[in-house]
């Protein structure tokens, strides 16, 4: 079997509040058949694709729940599994989860080619607050609208339509967590699928970081998680302006090696293809980041001992 | 108190096996000097400063022992612990430690400006072998003369002569571990000093690896775990070729959004002089990295259960 998978990052650019899902659906499937034509088996679309970055409104009743999905796939999104299947491309896909028993979740979704779904993963790392800023323009509401994910972080051994890759899936904001990236390590992954939404600067101003900082932050947590755990990373934007608020672009696929074989110029729909060599990832397995020879868990303890900072006392004075 | 402190990174040349301890740390005091003449009071020294890079060779007996310190300061090391408190500088150095129950550390040391000494800290992450390659012209056997460091990664509170900063130390490859810099910043950590003596290639060729991307990866790892852990970072080597091995150079110091702030240029003895103002680690600390708020340890429990890999299982075969 080969080890050679082709790989389209589907950056998104934005979609508004306003735009009929229909609409959004449609733009996924153009660039799911472009990725096709260029010959790639595996889409990975953003985080939260089907809709708006609808975290950044207070919302209740049918303006919030008109984002979620009740099943997936669902029939507003079945042409996407349809359209996928059928041209024998797999994706990876974020939405909002509503679950069975009524708990709300920031998910994605491992499709494979053959329409069989690989896995399923709910965010961990929600950003935001619960209760809205007050006075703020826009919120990031994460918190109040999602559970936290709380099945870790799994690896899939996929079938032969994705060359048999040990895949990880991760939501946005979880690729600035190392945490994130070693679990999925200590399971052996080769590739890494990330979807994101994240802001180009603070909206309602402030801190000062501006979208080429931002954007250099996303691309440098996934080259250096994406080296440390010597695998392959997809992190993909949606980008531009929703509404009024910026996100940034930024996507890019990453080599084991921690650089960078391609990355977006625009903050559209964009598709970026590279084919991935999953041996590219043996020789930092072996070799610089063989665990099993080199990771010393019994000096790690606080980082699942507890969640927050303690100081060191201050020194007495003297 | 101002929280601005001005650090410089002592990268140093080769060190060659012939060289006499003395002129190393007549270079070493060269160095002190510099930083002292423009205003620093912190210098950072690479990882084992004194000697070469020892665990190259396979060594035994006084060829051994000789590379050791049995006390930290000793005679052949008090010029430069007595230049630096006559200066009203402070460093950070790299030493092979032989401690008094008989067990070699590779270690390093944290003296403040007054002379006293804030911390101390013994390697984790030891890299190589214990046992020699056969028929291979350079060895790697940290694992062979160093025990494990067995205390963690502690982070100090500095006195007023480092602006009170809250310190930490890695040696080398530690550096490529997210879990150390994750256990400083669960201190709070805002200046992580990291000394290293890393292979500009495999010096028994074969992994394909050049410098280049050595010093990248290298760079790659200071930037964002820094980043991750809204720290500054200062990462020192020893450069060029010892003895035929080559060592990359690269020293940086990074700032808490990882953008490197002073780069050398050099593979020789070369200061680069920054002023770290430690504030500016508070936004990261506050916002994107508030820790308390953010990480979900339950989530991370195989970061600190097992060493090692476990890959999901093959799927059925369909």
């Amino acid at each position: 079997m080969s080890r050679v998978l082709r790989v389209a990052a589907a950056q998104m650019g934005p979609t508004q509040k306003a735009d009929p899902r229909a609409h959004t659906l449609g733009r996924m499937i153009r660039l799911l058949e472009d990725a096709a034509e260029r010959g790639a088996t595996l889409v990975v679309f953003p985080e939260l694709a089907f809709t708006t970055f609808f975290p950044r409104w207070l919302l209740e009743g049918e303006a919030l729940e008109g984002h979620f999905e009740r099943a997936m796939p669902n029939p507003a999104v079945q042409p996407l599994f349809d359209r996928a299947r059928a041209l024998g491309v797999g994706f990876y896909v974020g939405y909002a989860e509503l679950a069975p028993e009524g708990r709300r979740f920031n998910s994605a979704l491992l499709v494979e080619p053959d329409g069989s779904i690989l896995g399923r993963y709910r965010k961990v790392h929600l950003p935001g607050s619960v209760e809205p800023r007050p006075g703020a323009r826009y919120q990031q509401l994460e918190k109040r609208y999602f559970s936290y994910g709380d099945t870790g972080f799994p690896a899939f051994r996929a079938g032969p339509g994705f060359a048999g890759a040990i895949m990880g899936m991760m939501i946005c904001n979880d690729r600035r967590w190392p945490e994130a990236w070693r679990v999925l390590g200590l399971q052996g992954v080769e590739l890494v699928c990330v979807g994101y939404n994240s802001a180009a600067y603070d909206p309602n101003g402030g801190d000062g970081e501006d979208a080429a900082l931002r954007t250099f932050h996303s691309q440098l947590v996934a080259q250096a998680n994406a080296y440390m755990n010597a695998t392959w990373a997809v992190a993909v934007a949606k980008a531009g302006d929703e509404d009024g608020s910026g996100l940034i672009g930024g996507s890019c696929i990453v080599d084991p090696n921690g650089r960078i074989v391609a990355e977006a110029r625009t903050l559209g729909d964009e598709l970026l293809v590279a084919d991935l060599d999953l041996d590219l990832c043996r020789q930092g397995k072996a070799k610089m980041f063989n665990f099993a020879d080199h990771r010393q868990p019994g000096q790690y303890g606080p980082i699942t001992e507890r969640a927050g900072v303690i100081e060191p006392a201050p020194a007495d004075p003297a």
